[in-house]
């Protein structure tokens, strides 16, 4: 069985795991505080262009969300997200567990945009019963999303000047920032991202690591005391520079960026197979996930052989399903799947 | 700077990075769903002589506490647990995130026992105003405590009885349980903490691994829909092999007693030299946590060479110092420590 | 200024007032616990003939949602409900606030189905991933619901069966319950919620009393340590008499029923002065609260005279607003309001 | 039986019974928006010379004080309070259930002091490990005390300074307020509450209405959106004027002051009988609780005509009891108590 059922399949570069090997028993400080995460921190910001920025590295991505926004909001603020937000429906109440409303808006690929938030926070506020109502405070966006999509600058910057306008907090979910960055005429770096949003995360999990998301926060005011955040919601790792060694890993010589392109450059690959067979792709994915439209049959051919997930039945006949290539995929796996394409 | 400060300071076992290394390219499933995760649950339920168990991989000692107690109390519940217990003094209130009380009882020594909860227990019931006073719902102990203290077999089944009686859950934190069962005259196995809890945990993190920690539920009703809590929590890894990989592996061939054997022989040098030098130990702990009690001149010179902890003050002159070992902690350090004891 | 925008504009009906009178020197027990209490609850079980249900009574109606639903759920389950329903959209994510997230179902009166329940509990455990996703733990309907529409006892039944094999609790908010057991074909009665549903509540506050709501418990698994829920989220009155006084005087001599059955005729002449005029009715409400759907002129005449609530915008030139009646509603107020509708 | 156990056996002022009765059939806007509620928030904030105060009237004490903490803390922030502080032990842990740590100060009189905060908040910070511990965030009084007793003007500004210098809110529970400004010597006004503290509120319950608390913010970041605090906890009184009914007619004429100097004049006749008869008070005492230590001899004379609270047993022989007086105690009562603790 070849697997594309999702990006974290295997373990992560090897780059990581020698490094590991070369720090074992180096003697550090515990919970982040010492020196390789520190080295990680400072090549994070220079990525991001944003030196005043603050830089904290959780274990995972369902971590990452709630410890931000319980962090952020008031207890009678909500999160809006687009109605497929993966903290609206596969985290397991993570977000109301911190005692949070998701507040979701309609979105057909994953998207969201500015004038769905302002019309949003202008009905919040035109209800005379807004006191009866969870008030918006923060938005929720993930980059790409759940369905591959991605923002382009202009989108990106109008969301956060709705947010600045409005007074909410914009939040970028990265788990699969990599594969968002790296595609042909993208238009956005990670400094646009902490320029634009009041924090956000860079994905390892999903990105060559074994498991990790480095949080940025550019804004002053969700700084303070956020170890305490992290700490409390049980994410603060006692052995902290497994982090740091992971990240300062994937931030040395562009590694991050290589291998989200390898990986991009495979999805195209099995895109374009499915395109040339004449089969939709659901969402318009430049990135590592790719959503073809199959048929049953299809579908149980190519399941002999490989994973890859059931995203959606859209009738009867059509299921959208999720191909996913990672840092870690086999060139030759992707020829073998193509070949079998064709063969549909 | 030789490190004595924690039993956190060093990476892992080097057979876990080799595994690591081994199954690296490996394709699995996710979450904990694949074959490694298995086999190393089947390992531990055999460990523990409890083949109707269940048993969950976590992260840290803190998330598996959080979880655990958060699944099994009713919203008007609380634990009952030692003044000095982890969940009260050191996780940031993350216990009463989740809603509910930390009940304690005094302790000198970190451990409490059967007659204080039966007391606890009948002095909330025989208030007539006790729908105004959270109920106690759990008992939480460690072995070894905080202090590096141990139950013996007969207060450990005395506990357990008191909570059977009670119609309280016993939760055991094990974050170094591994260094609590293999002192000379220890009477107390993991099948015996299996038996006599109703859930407790075997932590890896500060005894060979990476990181993580072992959940064995024994009581069916603490079973159900687990899974569920973990990933509310944000604590179920992606990755979950890497879990799975690092406890197939410490449940191999004995190792995690091995290993905590080796560093308590070394902390038991450390203590005789200190004892031999007139140095009060604090605490009776056969654990690889000691407590000397040192006064400042004392502090001094040993802080030139080594990190250990300031556990606590005394008074004007004396202060219970802390030094740990691990499993990494290296003879030639404990050899060095132990001539400059002898010099003080 | 006439108002017709809510159903608890005024006090209470008098003979409450006159009992508040006559007991106000009486020395009671506190917290619910005196006689008058007792005498309350006893006729509340004899009105449901639900002598094994407990009967508690608490000050209003979000916190009568509140407590119920984090006292039933596990700390992962939500609550299913219409996506207009009161917990859903009016209480500031008070059910959130407790941890619990709302899972939302399509209605277009307010009402939801049986097939709709189990429709969607059959995709939650379908899904693969169903422990990344909120387990739906409890329905919620109202009777009548925020559309003044009601159910049937057929409906009833279904849905409490759907529940009953699903493993789903179902509590009925009845906020405003006696104004739907009173029209003319009900075929509804108190004893049938508590038969068909795990534990509802009879709401005073928008029925004669000044505030209250009598939550009756018929499932043996929600009645343990129900005070402890109340108090500890802040519900338990000190002066609990001042509740038991209330529902004493609402259940003697039908009294509930009666000034109910009075809010409902003065509904249904102003429903029929609207439909004579060949004005809409937006929703098929027969209980106090009618939706007339009026352009913007008819909306600016009435408007001078009488309160009303807008309810929804329609498009640009029709609006469903809302008139609502209750115990205190004067005939003359309604008849003047019924000859201006003639005259628009 | 004549009932001493506590303040809240009876109804209300006869005053109040008739402003209800006056305006039963007005017609007001919901939920505080009404005149009668504005009319008494200006009285209040008159009586506390605090024209920019916020003022809201909630039902109960438990419920302020959830809302009150729960609206001011940061996730990670615990709130000090003397051990024995109603939110530690009587509250079925509210607090707790918003996610809050009670943190606990040693008082043997109910009472706390600035030199305790200061000390609590330096060791806090000076622990390198911080971020491992509940952050202070607020310090709750109450005035009076559980115990009877009071703050001094100064005390009271000390504690203010010491919190305004660390950062920490300060929160007085008054839910017994009134009885705490009437004793002779007392130094302190409504208005040094409102000047030396970020909020505090106005115990209605206990001092002459059916139910209800005025809560009083000074603090400008307290006050934000306060509503949506009250309507999310489910404290939000649709009938909101029936608070503002209460407060409007105790605040008229000093009805509130007059009534507390009565019950207070009435507790000290208890005492200063008690006294001559040699039995010693427990703790002193100026306001309507009295705590005479009593023998169960006593004791059981006494039970036999009268209801009191068992407060606490010192030893074998000797039993702290409380009894109270209350507005609506009748002097011909506590005559009959007087002549039989003489007779004792």
């Amino acid at each position: 069985m070849i697997r594309f059922e999702c990006d974290y399949n295997e373990g992560c570069h090897p780059s990581i795991l020698k490094r590991l090997e070369e720090t074992n028993f180096m003697q550090t400080a515990g919970y982040g505080e010492d020196e390789i995460c520190e080295s990680a921190r400072q090549k994070i910001k220079k990525a991001c262009e944003a030196e005043n920025a603050d830089v904290h590295f959780l274990v995972g991505g369902t971590q990452a969300n709630l410890t931000v926004i319980a962090g952020a909001l008031r207890p009678y603020q909500g999160v809006l997200a687009a109605i497929s937000g993966h903290i609206n429906v596969h985290e397991t109440g993570a977000i109301e567990n911190t005692g949070h409303k998701v507040l979701t808006l309609p979105s057909s690929d994953g998207k969201i945009n500015a004038a769905q938030v302002k019309e949003y926070v202008k009905r919040h506020y035109d209800d005379t019963t807004h006191e009866h109502i969870v008030q918006p405070g923060m938005v929720y966006i993930s980059h790409p999303t759940e369905n591959g999509t991605t923002y382009t600058k202009q989108e990106l910057r109008d969301l956060y000047e709705a947010c600045q306008e409005n007074h909410l907090y914009l939040f970028i979910d990265g788990a699969r920032m990599g594969y968002g960055l790296v595609y042909e005429g993208c238009d956005l770096t990670l400094a646009d991202f902490a320029k634009y949003s009041d924090v956000f995360y860079i994905g390892g999990t999903k990105v060559g690591a074994l498991f990790g998301e480095a949080v940025v926060i550019s804004n002053d005011a969700l700084k303070k005391d956020f170890r305490y955040l992290i700490k409390q919601h049980g994410g603060m790792l006692a052995k902290g520079r497994l982090l740091g060694i992971q990240f300062d890993e994937l931030f040395e010589n562009n590694l991050y960026t290589e291998i989200a392109k390898y990986a991009v450059s495979l999805a195209m690959r099995i895109r374009k197979a499915f395109e040339a067979k004449g089969i939709q792709m659901h969402y318009d994915s430049f990135t590592n996930q790719q959503f073809p439209v199959l048929n049953q049959k299809q579908i149980d051919t190519l399941k002999e052989k490989y994973s890859f997930s059931i995203f959606e039945k859209l009738n009867e006949e059509e299921t959208v399903t999720r191909f996913c290539t990672s840092w870690a995929t086999k060139e030759e796996d992707v020829e073998e799947l193509v070949k079998d394409i064709e063969l549909l």
